[in-house]
């Protein structure tokens, strides 16, 4: 069964165990996002594209969520010492040999994917890891700091500043440009079943969908994709969607976030937190909704998720 | 007084250490070559100004010579687990702090020389660091091996080469073309004694002299320089300089590398072993020479090396 996955970071890579643990993992093909990605004190560093990797290739920090198990932050305690600015994007000293790499081979002018595929090897991962573009895309912020506007890369609103600005708009610099990365479309074109990881719809789904051509693809297969609630009880389950879907006129809701998805599901999965949902969302998004346990905890929780998820797709064909 | 040093590598940071305990380290100014300096994974990378910087900042690992105390190598050691080839300059996990800090700023358009002495005051250094210049000189290798030239930067011969291929020819990419650090030629002019490190005269002295009007500025105080020989007895003390002497017609010998200062020197410090050679060196290169210890096993004998050598210019005035 070849299955597409659109993935952001850590919900997704929690998820996507899960996922690998029940299907062939060589039929899997993860399609990420990467307008989180930026240039860091030099290096280009990929938030989501490392946290799918990190998770399937079973070297993450569980209890962090982002970034390698067993780390050490050496490197980056020391910039701070030269300047507390620098360092407000924590990068691990196992973590920075991973971006070394990827600042490297871009730099040689080999593509995004091909240094993904690369770094995916190097951890022994079956399933196939896109970038959804090997072009930037970047997600920016404007948001109004003390009467002023300021047009702020993601990572900045979000980790620098602690998502405490207020948010006027959300655009992906570049998406319409961006072709997306080989195989991509290919593998939507061909894929038995899509799946929309538990992902913030905003930052990491959002530009995935922004790319030339992608959502059109999705569209034509509308009938094998189905999606995972982010939100949980009216909130997000890890990370601030709640600080961006209100942006984009989006409910904090299970159907919120379905409603990013509008035209583009024939199932979705929510939380039993949100069992009483779940006949308004099929009625106004037109998906068939399934209630189940979504809350991660560990591996087991996250394979039942999957195998639900797929479930669900078997019953509305 | 107001010294000058022209600098290398660890040879010169041991002497520096000796020289700035010996005289008020606010009136020194220490030229150090960049032209090792390379960009790998990323990454700017300045060898000679880091030794100096860490030797004169008391974090050095005094046993390796190069690098910090207390260093960790953890990313380097998985970067060597993506591809033992993109490891052979290592670098340890507080050193890279140094470089993310220098390739970020200059990224940003800052100077080489405004990094380097940012860079200092985080080691609380009191002496000027200058680069030689702001603008990039490379030194680079001819080299034969299994027939064929190769174009070798510097590093890659030196280290990851380890100097084994027949060197053809040496020459300082950039060097006529860069302007000196501002400072350099303002420091030479004004200064009371300007010392030559015992460092490589081919690959650590030779591009500072190549830069545009440095060694006109050298041979106009040539009466206040004094060069400390990196060669004892007929071997140079650490690195490969015998290697590289003989390719531009000098005799590896306290003598040899006093003939590459011709016409810059009024004094030539060399060590015991070559006390023989003294009276051939001031007949042959028309200077006057010391003999002492100047195999600096800690700062105590590097001290009383950096006295002699400004003793020594006392005496020749």
């Amino acid at each position: 069964m070849r299955i597409v996955a659109l993935a952001g970071g850590i919900g997704a890579g929690k998820f996507l165990r899960g996922l690998a643990s029940n299907v062939p993992p060589e039929q899997v093909t993860v399609i990420v996002n990467t307008a989180d990605d930026m240039v860091i004190n030099g290096l280009h560093v990929s938030p989501d594209l490392d946290s799918v990797t990190y998770w399937l290739g079973d070297v993450m920090d569980r209890d962090r969520g982002w970034g390698r198990r067993d780390e050490t932050f050496r490197a980056m305690e020391e910039l701070r010492r030269f300047d507390e600015d620098f360092a407000w994007f924590n990068l691990g000293d196992l973590d920075l040999a991973t971006h070394l790499l990827r600042t490297r081979l871009l730099a040689e002018g080999v593509p995004l994917s091909h240094v993904a595929a690369r770094i995916a090897e190097r951890f022994g991962i079956v399933p196939r890891i896109l970038p959804a573009s090997d072009d930037p895309v970047t997600t920016r912020v404007t948001v109004v700091s003390m009467g002023r506007e300021l047009d702020l890369h993601f990572q900045e609103y979000w980790v620098r500043r602690h998502a405490q600005d207020e948010v006027r708009a959300i655009r992906y610099e570049g998406a319409t440009q961006a072709r997306p990365a080989p195989g991509v479309l290919e593998s939507i074109a061909d894929a038995e079943a899509i799946i929309i990881c538990p992902s913030n719809p905003v930052a990491s789904v959002g530009p995935i969908l922004a790319i030339r051509g992608v959502r059109e693809a999705l569209e034509e297969r509308r009938d094998v994709v189905v999606g995972v609630s982010p939100i949980v009880g009216g909130a997000p389950l890890a990370g601030m969607a709640d600080k961006l879907m209100p942006v984009v006129g989006l409910e904090v809701s299970a159907l919120g976030a379905a409603l990013v998805y509008e035209g583009l599901l024939a199932g979705w999965v929510v939380d039993e937190a949100d069992r009483g949902l779940a006949p308004k969302i099929e009625e106004i998004v037109g998906v068939r909704v399934v209630v189940t346990d979504t809350i991660m905890r560990n591996d087991e929780v996250a394979a039942a998720l999957a195998r639900s998820a797929l479930d669900l797709l078997g019953r509305t064909r």
